[in-house]
């Protein structure tokens, strides 16, 4: 399988945790979202949605959307599940994977912020005011989500990683880049210290990733 | 059941279509988006996310985000389907509807066009091309993804509706609000029509709500 990912890209460290967890190899290839033109043809020849990640798979072709890619490799790759087994828990695992992946990370990605800038001649303090804003709004809802729902452990959902825990951790690093306010979200900031403590997380760090720089 | 709508909500249409599809009926909470509190107490005592739609079903308590909610309903309401049986298929009707709900509905919504007037001082012209321009973007993409995958038939998938299609006649009622220009989107506009045809998606409508204003 090959990975169309850009290192710093949240959606596609998410689809790297999950790969993680499951222990799924791919050949990562590297998007430079920061390029005029990220990818000659990527848009045309790989993938129509023009968005990373994308993943090439041996059997189904390409699999587009980072919550849809992670679906579809626990269809695949059952084991372990990244969605518990209730229906009522799957909604669970799936409204906070979607709370981050719909309310908060759509706001605060590159090609909005951009937008800001060059088309509505924003400051780079208002664009920083409004990351904070939304991600910080976000996550506090989050927060009170987890904690009315009380179906939270050592992770979101109980005490195994699942495709909640998948969006949380990229978020929470993209948050902290930009110096958000995290003391109001101590529920999720515990789960992310012990995501981070286990491998398929560290080796999924941006950091860790061949195109970083 | 208890559906939380408000007429004009995209999301809460989506689910609408969705219940109407299977059957399902509920009785309608109306949240008006519009008031400054739209409903004293609904963040913090029934749905701490704080959006619409929410559903509070009768098993298994409340749940929340429209994506989430709709494979809630098709995995305990299983008939008709509203996603395919193969996995790359249910991963294209995902991504499908998770590019309407993760990068075009979230810049369109209300609360971020807010943002835009009052606190960046936004013109309603400059909110208008903003809206005009994540929507379009959007729409041509989801062309291009569905033209390139042709797996398209009557609807988004084949011959029935799926949850791609709850997902995109909701995205276009608003384009057209917005008088956006959907010449580049023929198939879309297509499949919408044959949608609008159906009983459950005309009841949906947001005209048809008892909250309808």
């Amino acid at each position: 399988m090959k990975l169309y990912s850009y290192f710093r890209s949240s959606a596609a460290y998410r689809v790297r945790i999950a790969m993680g967890l499951k222990g799924i190899a791919a050949e990562q290839v590297a998007i430079n979202l920061l390029a005029r033109e990220p990818l000659p043809g990527y848009r045309q020849a790989v993938n129509p949605q023009g968005f990373v990640p994308a993943l090439d798979t041996d059997a189904d072709g390409l699999i587009v959307q980072s919550l849809a890619i992670i679906e579809y490799l626990d269809e695949t790759h059952p084991e372990p599940a990244l969605l518990p087994e209730r229906a009522a828990d799957r909604a669970y695992v799936r409204a906070a994977a979607q709370l981050v992946a719909c309310d908060i990370h759509p706001l605060a990605n590159l090609r909005v912020l951009r937008y800001l800038k060059r088309d509505l001649g924003q400051s780079q303090d208002a664009i920083d005011d409004w990351y904070r804003h939304w991600v910080e709004d976000g996550l506090t809802r989050l927060e009170a989500f987890v904690a009315a729902e009380g179906k939270s452990g050592r992770f979101l959902f109980g005490d195994a990683p699942t495709m909640a825990d998948c969006v949380l951790v990229p978020q929470l690093f993209n948050a902290r880049r930009l110096a958000c306010d995290l003391a109001t979200v101590p529920t999720l900031v515990a789960i992310d210290a012990r995501c981070t403590g286990l491998d398929a997380f560290r080796q999924a760090h941006p950091d860790a990733q061949p195109d970083a720089v």
